[in-house]
């Protein structure tokens, strides 16, 4: 059994930045979730289930290993948790995963679509449309539900030949979406960035039912602004 | 006639949960109203009839018995009170009823269709779509109103065989949304639950016309994830 | 020449509704104007022409006559003024008038549709379509553009047989909402009123293309409980 | 090598101006950025890259030449530096430019069209369509990439016949919209003016797929109301 100590800096990580939720517009009520790991101790910090965002404090972050085991704290992790500890234990680069119900981004997981790249906001994060990984079969659903969403998560970027250092976000079909990164930063922002590209995407289809995907080479030019050797963005 | 303290506490719930409207962003100027209701002393207290949320006080709410009538209160009471009224003669276990005419919800019931379920979101919650009651007939419309609103309601859970315990909420068609709780806490949340699924599932036909709705195996786990007796949401 | 003290009231309730319209969401920088009028005096106080809302104070309202010439202020009036001096020259029991280029309002005025009756929240205030007039005829645009628009609205009105003290709402084809009231309150409330009518009806066409319009029987009855000898909304 | 305090007025334009952006919900993160010329000295002031407007201080702009080479400042400038330095460069009226990835002008230039007129609020600011630029051939992005976003931008005004004096913004296709003005002012008034009246539209088409473009009297007339020798709106 560890000490309460150690795992102090993911707690605080994790309930601040379960905090920026609310004040991205990203959730209502409790309907959202961050955590943040420690690879090395081989535990995360998650938001405690069904808590307001109002009553949250960092001792409050509950501690659970790669296995969806509590480790440390009172109450029940978030119902997600599961998911998060699959993501954890078989992607050891991720730091955080942050999963919200965002109203555009939700609608396309309803609509079981992934989210064409259609403008150069979208490059600037990834180079491809964002994934959205069907529904599970049944048989999976009433088993060990939130565990096969990990899962499902892992086969469709296996399948896909995705990157998950590249592609930081996915829909889960007919839920919602989850996103990570090397940091609780990282994986909010691609929350918020995902939701913004969302809203664009749907509002370019209203507009332009025809509208193209992006020509390659922008996809090539806006990604490699941010990422790689050759970047120039930033700092 | 019955002494102002006995009713002090859903007086103040029901001032408490009206001031949420607004901040929740579910009314403009006075389109909405809570009720609390003491089952026991057959009363509940509502919103006066047209007074700005800023004006209100918990001593303005008013206290009226189920059959409509008011018992204590210098104020008239929400023109919505006999609706109110109907519901809580007949459904005994609802604490709380709210009305509100927020957009998107008000949208489905201008458009007289229920709300698909499309997303794990709407499943948290019930199980099937969420219902809309047909306008009314003529007469009903032209004689007693807002009582006859209340039997509409009571009518279309009857012929559609729904548990008000496990369906809280309705479209009345042509009109606006009716939700309801066990407390206050529970139909103030389901009003904002009800504008925020109504506003993915209108974005979710946008993008995909052909989305599917939920399928079974989903619905089931989600709702069980919430509600019954393995469920694990929540504290 | 009048003294400043004879309109302190009407630059006052001219200056608090102006400063209504950014709090209502109404507004983008300039885009729109209230004013209030004296009849007895035969003027009203009137927003000036493009001053921000920030710097606005009640003593930069402009007052002007029904002929539309400035009796007192140091500021040019609102380009708009005409229309006002118009419509309040014609009407003589419109206390307020308020132009805005809120966006769902103005996007049915660019459509050059008026506004169908959907449902209650609609039926509340008026008993038929937000009527939209159109366009006007080229000769009279290049004219005295402002003081037509004034009677672009009088005749709309005129030809299909509207009560101005029945229908509070107009949108000018091609351009945007002109309301208006008994007090400057309602006329504010009429504008914010309008622009959540003209986004549910696009939500509910969205939702439903086949919609139809509110039955009759409901029309009357949601206005008659706010309106007339019978009514029994408010207090 | 020039004295700081020879910039300090610009710093501060620049400074001043690019934390409007979020004020006026134009911005998420860091998405986009403002640069205020001084022609005289042949430099301009623009937002470091990447850093949040939170942490912005007059310090931390950028003073560039109009060939792209940064002045003075520790930081890298935005990674659209060189665009702004082209459109100085040969615009020598306008004194700030505006970038940003608002959510309606944006989704317009993901569907490469051009925003046609539809009122009066965009006559008010142009009189015909905001223009479109279309992607650049991929050998210009692969090069030199923000360097020929200027040239793309001045061609097509060159093709188009228009007057950077009169149309103070266009869209980038697949890309987002620029804006620009005399002063600083201007400029970020005129985005928020082009994500207004791109909203406008997309609800217009909306509600009436035939919407007509304004009449060339109206058009006309709006403009000349703000624009030109017999312009009598403002002070």
């Amino acid at each position: 059994m560890t000490m309460t100590n150690n795992y102090e800096e993911i707690r605080q990580a994790a309930y601040k930045h379960n905090m920026q939720l609310p004040q991205l517009g990203l959730v209502l009520f409790t309907f959202g979730n961050v955590s943040v790991a420690d690879h090395a101790a081989g535990v995360f910090a998650i938001k405690p289930s069904g808590v307001a965002y109002n009553d949250l404090t960092p001792d409050k972050m509950v501690i659970v290993d790669f296995e969806g085991v509590t480790v440390e704290g009172d109450l029940r992790p978030s119902s997600d948790t599961k998911t998060h500890a699959v993501l954890y234990k078989h992607w050891p680069k991720i730091g955080a995963i942050v999963h919200t119900h965002s109203t555009y981004a939700t609608a396309w997981a309803q609509s079981l679509r992934g989210i064409p790249i259609y403008g150069t906001t979208h490059a600037d994060h990834l180079t491809m449309d964002i994934p959205c990984a069907p529904p599970m079969a049944d048989e999976m659903i009433a088993g060990n539900y939130e565990y096969e969403t990990g899962f499902q998560i892992l086969n469709h970027f296996e399948e896909h030949q995705l990157n998950y250092e590249e592609v930081e976000m996915i829909l889960v079909g007919s839920h919602a979406p989850f996103t990570w990164g090397k940091t609780a930063e990282k994986a909010v922002y691609n929350s918020a960035v995902l939701e913004y590209v969302a809203k664009m995407a749907t509002l370019t289809e209203q507009i332009n039912p025809d509208a193209p995907r992006l020509k390659d080479a922008l996809i090539k030019k806006h990604f490699e602004r941010k990422h790689g050797p050759d970047s120039y963005y930033g700092q």
